[in-house]
């Protein structure tokens, strides 16, 4: 097969159930023989993960906001040309924990620098370079960050305050808005059965598609 | 005094004796009763010198040149916003070893990522910040390298190749072309009295310059 892998991101914010969907996701395609390869973000690669290790250090220094955005991106590049365009191009599926638009939820909204100057610096790193799927996990913050508490010890974006996840979750709700195909807002706040029926219908539409498209090559 | 301090920065390609220069400038401008904080590129700051260590060290996998140049101005928002600017604004003069030129210089003309495409990412991260002088050390690349070669270890950027090198070199003389006002050219293969001759013209004049500006500040 010389098609394209498909790439698909998960996201949302602190206690959503990321983790526990990526396994359902993951298990839900290897019974239609797809496997998935699981990544995430910051990091995905030993360089980006030592710059995940930065970003999430608590450290007396401020942090800019810049910084941040720019070490994100940096962590991106690597990602994307070292980890998951190899293995696109080769007819391997990735899966992403969070992608670019964590960062325009976190540093856009949540840091307040806007949504242009995302733009911007995102099509100056990846140049349109975009997942094919991107399931959002939507849940009300104050629940969100009480099921967060339970993991112990925060990391530095952790420790931010209520007002600052409540920007972040709009953030990813106007994404959602814009690109309506793309990305995909589950509610979260059910049980884990409750929102597994609902990704599992994004999961059936997005893979009758691919084979759609994989009819449609085979025939031309 | 509230007058901004001024922020010079000297530039060059490895073994042009940057360091022997700045102790230089810092004396002759210390007999001024100019106190100038030294500070570097990649670095300045905890968390920057933290980024420099990742940029520097030598690494199995390759470094994306995009995310090379990212964590290279993910550092330097980092040294501008919270050492740079803040020295300036108390009117503290700042000498730099390395700054943006140099990204123009190694990641745009060594790495050829492209003028334009520093100029884009220049201007979303630092909005026009720059230095008020740079001194730039000039000399043949295989001279330089000669007298490197006598220090030791390699970091990742001094193991590259002479025509890397060489473009370096090229990328400091065409900015110095485009902005002859800002970049002071110094031929270093002189003797260090030769080259302390020249940088000290520069010097009286950039000085001058600045007590006609402290003058006519006091007048108005």
């Amino acid at each position: 097969m010389n098609k394209n892998g498909k790439f698909i991101t998960i996201e949302g914010t602190e206690g959503v159930g990321k983790s526990t969907n990526i396994a359902f996701i993951k298990s839900w395609l290897a019974a239609k023989d797809i496997e998935i390869i699981h990544t995430r973000e910051p990091g995905g690669t030993p360089l980006a993960e030592e710059i995940r290790g930065l970003l999430l250090t608590k450290r007396g220094e401020k942090v800019d906001s810049r910084t941040e955005l720019l070490l994100m991106f940096a962590a991106r590049c690597q990602h994307v040309s070292q980890k998951i365009q190899p293995a696109l191009e080769q007819g391997q599926w990735v899966l992403s924990d969070r992608f670019t638009d964590a960062s325009f939820a976190y540093q856009g909204f949540g840091r307040e620098l806007g949504f242009e100057r995302l733009e911007q610096l995102e099509g100056w790193a990846l140049q349109g370079f975009k997942p094919d799927l991107t399931i959002m996990l939507d849940l009300p913050i104050e629940i969100g960050l009480e099921r967060a508490e339970k993991r112990g010890e925060k990391d530095r974006f952790e420790s931010e305050q209520i007002a600052f996840f409540k920007r972040v979750r709009n953030g990813y709700l106007t994404i959602a808005e814009k690109e309506p195909e793309r990305m995909k807002v589950i509610d979260a706040s059910g049980s884990i059965e409750e929102v597994q029926v609902q990704i599992e219908k994004i999961l059936i539409e997005f893979y009758q598609n691919y084979q759609t498209e994989i009819a449609m090559e085979t025939c031309s």
